[in-house]
């Protein structure tokens, strides 16, 4: 069994350490994971620049790069040029930090995982809710090792995306685990205005999540609950009820294209 | 009628140029844009690093400023500091090049205008399919104003979010508009591999697009046929099949905490 290890954290986060000793037992570990911090990156790409890449000594691994651009661009290189084809299994993180909800959006660890379906693989992103320095990840790496096993064993389907967040608790305060949807994850304060020394103007993005009211089965609620939450996540952005509604009201749209009635 | 104007080409394109010339007269402008061309950013934020802004001189705007983002960058600074909460639509675009299928997920300008229904407006992005230096954007713009009219006419929902490519035709080989779903997009030789004057391997993004046969319904169907392709997306990634099927074999997960079940 191969696995490819990425992250958003850089290849030196403990979050990717943690699983590197976890999973070497259990599978052939490629790791191919940005140089420094990413996160927030989403799923962008490196389109115009080149892309840095340089061989990592790191133990317990079949093989690994050291990659100068985002998770995307690293599973993205991994299948097409430094791995190749045949990974069955890739798995970002372990996060610093929750990924939930509509931030999921902006992640860089879950948009890894995104492109490894992509890219042909069953994948998996997997969160710890915590951004203490001294986070301790033995847990959460012995639980993706586990959710990993039990999907060999049960067999997997090529689109695979689950989305896996783990609340920062003693196991035995771990109340369990939830197939959840993604919530909403709003933020106040968003920007902080500042001035340079030329007095010029610059924001910064900080702002606290809002603890607002969420679904029951939301991944929110449940990492708030003290459950671990794995939400199933696909990539089709289309929304297929509008596609109908909009087929149903087509003569709205099917006219706009005659030049000669412009003044509506 | 306030429109918020974006781009991922840069506030200097000539996509967003167009637009502005064709809106000013039937709403209130305003323009925040990155300073730069920022494709295949996909949703990616500036988190840890301050970013400037600068107003922008524009002739045919209400206001306008000049950031040194993302698009998604760019629309959070809008609603929430720049333009207020108060806007009517978000336009993203005119993008010089489609925005087609899966690559919707690296997209700037697709992403700006997820970002506006998240922030609150309606929003739609705008390609036009052709990448030539010289590109025409007028008939793309007008065909823009008459959506967003036809839009207000009839009501829109804040949650309408349209994807619209537009081929590079004269208007009168323009077979008409399909209502679409998302394709699919593959690359052959996406990277290159190069050596620096050092002798370092680096690798650069390029590839082209394989034509492949693509589901009728589709974008990119639409568009490699002359007709105008109208994608309304969403961004909410839960997979609602597999949490259906998940939690009815929910049993294959329940036992994944047990500390002393740790050797299947």
């Amino acid at each position: 069994m191969r696995i490819l290890l990425t992250n958003d954290d850089g290849i030196h986060a403990r979050g990717i350490q943690a699983l590197i000793g976890e999973l070497g037992s259990i599978a052939e570990l490629f790791v191919v994971a940005p140089d420094r911090e990413r996160s927030g990156t989403g799923h962008s790409i490196t389109v115009f620049d080149p892309i840095k890449v340089i061989k990592a000594k790191l133990a317990g691994i079949k093989a690994g790069w050291v990659i100068g651009g985002t998770p995307v661009d690293c599973v993205k290189l991994a299948s097409s040029k430094l791995v190749g084809d045949n990974i069955d299994l890739v798995v970002s993180g372990i996060n610093h930090g929750p990924n939930l909800g509509t931030d999921v959006l902006y992640s860089g660890t879950v948009s890894a995982a995104v492109e490894g379906v992509i890219m042909g693989s069953p994948s998996i992103a997997v969160s710890l809710n915590s951004f203490a320095a001294d986070t301790d990840f033995s847990f959460a790496a012995r639980f993706t090792r586990r959710v990993i096993q039990n999907l060999f064993k049960n067999g997997m389907e090529k689109k695979t995306l689950l989305n896996i967040n783990i609340p920062y608790l003693c196991p035995q305060d771990i109340k369990g685990i939830r197939i959840t949807r993604l919530g909403v994850r709003n933020y106040e304060n968003l920007f902080e205005e500042r001035q340079d020394p030329r007095g010029n103007t610059y924001f910064w993005m900080g702002g606290g999540v809002l603890e607002e009211p969420q679904e029951e089965d939301s991944d929110v609620n449940a990492v708030q609950h003290s459950y671990i939450s794995i939400t199933p996540i696909h990539f089709d952005l289309t929304d297929y009820r509008l596609v109908e509604q909009y087929r149903k009201s087509f003569s709205q749209f099917s006219h706009l294209l005659g030049e000669a009635d412009d003044n509506f």
